[in-house]
């Protein structure tokens, strides 16, 4: 009986030069965007005819944004390659990318094409915005280095990458996916189990089917529904998340007076979502995950930082017009 | 037979000069300090025992939030009176808010003292999180008058007030604080039929109540639901709401190819909301209250809005260091 070591991911996270993105869509284009700003040398394979103009225009684009963020030392939209065939795509990369659409027979067959043609070791990541790794793992030759990487539109602009693995994937590829796109600029959320839809996408489901539920209905315009969150939550959201900002609800008392005050209100129509049963053990979870990820900050400390971000974010999206910048600013 | 002409509210929303606040809790506080920090006079009253030094810590706090948001000439924290009964506090006041603990029948009771106190004409708003009017009016003597003011925490800093009426309030009365809160420096959307929760607790409700399934179940911990959404959506949301950012999803075919794109997968198990039926109304709905939105701006207009807007919020939150603040920037 002969069994095969576990593949050692290749070559370290922080020695990446050659990454490879296949599918050139909106998420593709902007995957692209980023490796490029990020100083990475490029190829992208796409089946699409006019693959190598849409991938310039979409480049082209971002590159104003990506200047302002930064370019990395080198970064050049010149350092693009686009291929001919998919082998072309990943047969040097030390990264590959697949941003196919969200079809799972096709993001299957996708998969195993990239791990019959890319280099042993290279670790192999999907955009999918929801397939569980497992599911779409099951023709390559070898899964162990399939992971999810799921980006947020524009990937080139919000820092989020949601990285898992599938029943097949080894753990020590997951490790090095989260490592390189922390390297390549990213902020990472690694996750020890398959949730369909991840977490960030089942929270933007959330308010998204509402959404259209109040649209069906003729409960909101579009407008409105807009409105109410870049006027509203969306302002905090951007600043603080919505646990602790619910937490800062509750006042001084904090998540625990806040469940106290309006937990009962779980059980009102408020959303076509069925409400979760608030019982002692979630209670004390969502008391103590506040507690921790609050890490050591009081309520006064965490409302001072909102304040002072909320007062930012407004500055920055226009909101306040400059005689209310003031020299003052302890920033 | 004789009946009551509708009532007039008095007196004009560009006259308030004193504005009662009923109730000293986070929200109450708040806008205590908002309607402060704008100029107006002040009387508040709260049975608690502590009123007086509760409501100037409050203020204290979130005056240089204030100070840096502008205040308004003749603006101070000395402006407050802190009354010994609610008919002290609301009988010369030219508008009542209401921000009493979130209790149907201690809302009724306190709209019904407020009337039976207010001078006729006076236009009464309810903070309250989630109940309609028509079910809070019941037992005041002039329900006419009575509106829904639902401000977001902080309403010192957040902009948004949704207003509503409920089936006994005088259109007047709507139109009225509307048009006060305007001038009042708040974000108003004016609601033409009541949705309980209203809309932008409606959605934050479905994100809520999918965030506490997720810690329920051990998917994700507090500190990854609000990164997922600091780091993710919420940096979107700050600059432009759900459905445009949706839209954006759709490349240049914008909303309509989202929705040919991602509409089945609102048949995925990715929430524990029920999906509404995305029939062709629904659809259509979508796409032209999204054409409607953009209001002339093409997708790329959008892009590169939205783009401009992100580096600003990144900027603002702290998350790019000093470097890359360009003095090429347009803006």
């Amino acid at each position: 009986m002969t069994t095969t070591a576990p593949t050692t991911p290749l070559p370290a996270p922080e020695d990446v030069r050659r990454v490879a993105c296949v599918g050139a869509g909106v998420i593709g284009g902007g995957w692209v965007a980023h490796f490029l700003a990020r100083g990475y040398d490029v190829t992208a394979w796409d089946p699409a005819p006019d693959v190598a103009q849409k991938l310039r225009r979409l480049v082209d684009a971002a590159w104003p944004a990506l200047t302002l963020l930064g370019l990395a030392g080198g970064a050049s939209p010149d350092r693009l390659t686009v291929t001919a065939t998919l082998e072309q795509a990943v047969g040097e990369a030390e990264f590959v990318q697949e941003s196919a659409p969200e079809k799972l027979d096709l993001k299957r067959d996708l998969l195993a094409r990239i791990d019959a043609a890319a280099p042993p070791g290279v670790v192999i990541a999907s955009s999918t915005s929801g397939y569980p790794m497992t599911d779409m793992q099951t023709t390559a030759a070898d899964p162990s280095r399939l992971v999810v990487g799921h980006p947020f539109n524009p990937p080139y602009l919000i820092p989020l990458v949601e990285v898992v693995g599938g029943e097949r994937t080894d753990a020590a590829a997951v490790a090095w996916a989260s490592r390189f796109y922390e390297v390549a600029g990213k902020s990472v959320i690694t996750m020890d189990r398959e949730v369909p839809g991840f977490i960030a996408n089942r929270l933007q489901e959330a308010l998204w089917r509402e959404a259209l539920h109040m649209v069906a209905n003729g409960e909101a315009t579009v407008r409105d529904i807009d409105a109410s969150i870049t006027e509203g939550p969306g302002l905090r959201w951007a600043v603080m998340g919505p646990m602790l900002t619910f937490a800062l609800a509750g006042g001084e008392g904090g998540m625990a007076h806040m469940l106290d005050h309006f937990g009962p209100s779980l059980k009102s129509p408020w959303t076509r979502l069925q409400a979760p049963e608030l019982d002692r053990e979630l209670y004390e979870a969502v008391v103590a995950g506040c507690d921790e990820a609050a890490d050591g900050r009081s309520i006064a400390d965490l409302v001072a930082e909102r304040d002072r971000g909320v007062i930012d974010v407004l500055r920055a999206t226009g909101r306040l017009d400059a005689t209310s910048d003031p020299k003052g600013d302890p920033r």
